[in-house]
């Protein structure tokens, strides 16, 4: 078995620290037990946090509000970075007027509206208005019929020459302890496939997605990359993403990688960790 | 624009002829006019012939119904070589006992049931079976729903180490001039990505399927590959295939591939036909 | 670790058995120990036998004459079935004149000569002859300079609409117990992904390999798939590509697959062999 | 024939200009005629400029005398944003001593030294030292032997888990008007299939290059990523890249895009540039 590091002592080295959300902080049962006093420590310790993930499913202001839900009551809007978030950064700069036709609830697509874009369901596209999408929106593989608007993607996309975003990365996310769902990253992949055009996707381990953090720190401050963690659960976003921008990184086992399986991964991935902890708790 | 040969001058110099089933002989709006004549051609010629299509949604005979409700009556079962007969001979051959989970319609289904198998569709495995759960088969993209079948598909492929089969390799098929559907093929491709494990495919461009035909005319006759001309609308499945498998082959402009597009294919993709025909049609 | 089998009891039980040469029969120490045992069981037993091996680096004759070196004097050359044997085939039915290119020595290319047909290395070809070449054959990762060919190999394939044959799909293969060397089946695929264009590979997994040495067996016998046992070391191409061809399939571990690591691969990959065994000795 | 529009036009709408240098600036044949008249239009409008190249095979300071030799000598180093200057940031914060092995020529190789990190060659790799590699990094496709240093490197690979970082994207480069040679970004994809371990890999169209340079702009100034122009000659770099970071882009035909491919090629990529200019000259 490998041996890991104690959380506290790494966090010491550092001066802020991002964290992945889903296997981290919290997973399908709810708060990671004991995350609650990392949270704490970090507040004493006066050292600067983001919460860093790949989630285009709710706003910045419903991620914080789960985070209150589970009794982290300190984490407020401004220490979210969600894929979402640079989603709509892309629309509101590249994407003037028309219609973003998307895929998710309707509640994923209210938050990326822009002045001047009107958000439609797939579903809702047709011969009336499909000349005026001029981008399509992967959000969350919730919110629609799977069998009847994956074919109307793919059609709309033979149809018209717009740019596709992809607001997830993620192929799937835990359901429970043996169970995955497929996440709507998995259906973008099949469906670009399908068309042969080149999606944008935005999510970790894409460099854009720790730039837009970086930024958020450097607004107030001046840090070099060498004085930011990045912790995470899983070796293809968390960890490599986090290396390729330049940080040191953290590997936890509350999420995607198990104990028994670390080293096989690492080995066979060469995605290499600066540090393994189990949890990402201080104490 | 590309110069193209007559079909039956072709046919001439060979001895047998394999023809693609939709985009050569039908398409989404029927029978591909004058296929009759060259059915009665051949007939005439007494030069045999095969139908060798990527199709595992229907029974040989439903496929020989399907044709003759389009008036070509003189098509036997016995002129047909589907993907499903692939699978069947798989089943057959690899797995003797057990239940074959599937994807598509109870119809697909019944086909490839074995002595010693019984067929349930994915969405009836549950904790009480999924231990005598010995291969799983990818038939057709109708009969199931996507979106709750597709998550147990993943989950009983990381429960359960079996031999996936998918019985059509196609990615999409033609709706009408404009429209595509998702075909199997293309969800079989995103589930094997999601899993990580290699699934056994059957149907063009695999040599197999070409096998399996080319010994059914070997039953009967002595004859070399040189005699046999492959006919088919798809540059990637029929003129590949055929190519690889010996074939001479012959492309036609009735489906997949536009007269317009027809060159830059050919030399973006180097799959080049022996022949290029309008169409299949001997007159 | 893997329960394992005893070899002989497994062969008992098939009519006629495929080896795998590198990694079964021989390794880069010489001959597996014991394995003259095995050829003599079966000379004894009277069973046939082929050997099934992605080699296009020599003749037929020449594999055979590697064989008796190492002491297997009852091999001869009609037990052998090799990749190179494949891309002849093809050259014979597809190719009828002009210049066939290869990257590979001399005497892999001698072979694959046809009447009708000139073989010529690719750093021969000029702009005096381009025009008259009709084929590309990559045959091995040795006889000619990597830097200079292949960036020949690219510009040919640029210029000329031509078919491209890869007569090995091995990406790799085993210079000693640490090292391995890149074999041509990794410079096709990176060759391949340059041009953009299909490249026609023979050799196993694909199909039209095992169907070769199953004609072979019919020339003279009525025989089932079920009667004939693949034994490999390979799960990529030995297993699943037999298991696919519906034969019964066993995987040794005197090659790529080593006894520790054997579990793991075969749940990762989901290529599961009807048997294991430690070596293909009959004792 | 596509409609293009005045590249003088279009600078006017923006502060800060971004350029490609190959097939924008300079090609095989030298300086694009006319690019001169474009710096000098740019210092009299007082417009910043940077140079943003997928080149790890020479120093800023080699790449700024490269254009001084073209005449364009108001082009300083500190104007050049190269995909070898992240590499050498990847490697000053997260290899802190020992060796880095690197493919390329010893010139690309000096650069790349920071303080306690000693650059040896792939070809000088051997038992005595191969435990002090930390790190490999592929700079060019000079500067080695491929068939030996490239089967040394996969075997590095597979005795050290190490960062491999690929510090040039590009798989091919133009030699003259018909013929291209294979670059290392080419190679890359061959090692990193057959040793099946992720690569770090800078260069456009990764956003870490345009942040690069992104943050140079804003060292001395505020802006918005809509006041930048991204001009290149490839869609798959510098138009994808640009596009997804959030700038408006303009495509030339002085490269690899060819004004009679471009239609289809924006069609069958969906990478659609916001302007199409003949070239990036200004007048």
């Amino acid at each position: 078995m490998i041996q890991t590091h104690n959380f506290k002592e790494i966090v010491d080295q550092y001066k802020v620290v991002f964290f992945d959300a889903f296997g981290v902080i919290k997973n399908y049962m709810g708060l990671v037990p004991g995350m609650d006093k990392t949270f704490a420590y970090l507040k004493e310790q006066n050292k600067e946090y983001y919460i860093v993930t790949n989630d285009a499913s709710r706003s910045p202001k419903q991620l914080t509000d789960s985070f209150h839900k589970l009794g982290l009551t300190d984490i407020c809007q401004d220490h979210i970075v969600s894929s979402g978030m640079l989603a709509k950064e892309y629309l509101d700069l590249k994407v003037h007027q028309g219609i973003v036709a998307y895929l998710g609830t309707a509640n994923s697509a209210h938050y990326i509206e822009s002045s001047g874009l009107h958000t439609l369901p797939v579903s809702m596209i047709d011969d009336s208005n499909i000349d005026q999408v001029n981008a399509l929106v992967l959000l969350d593989d919730e919110g629609f019929d799977w069998f009847r608007d994956l074919t109307k993607t793919v059609n709309l996309l033979r149809r018209r020459n717009i740019p596709t975003i992809v607001a997830n990365t993620d192929v799937v996310y835990p359901l429970n302890v043996h169970d995955v769902a497929i996440a709507i990253g998995g259906i973008a992949t099949m469906i670009e496939n399908i068309v042969g055009k080149r999606f944008i996707r935005f999510g970790k381990p894409d460099s854009q997605m720790f730039m837009f953090a970086y930024d958020l720190v450097r607004e107030h401050r001046q840090i070099s990359k060498s004085d930011i963690l990045m912790v995470g659960d899983t070796l293809h976003t968390d960890i490599l993403g986090g290396n390729k921008f330049g940080f040191d990184t953290v590997l936890v086992f509350t999420g995607n990688t198990l104990p028994a399986d670390a080293e096989t991964r690492i080995t066979s991935t060469g995605i290499v960790p600066t540090y393994i902890c189990d949890t990402a708790v201080a104490e």
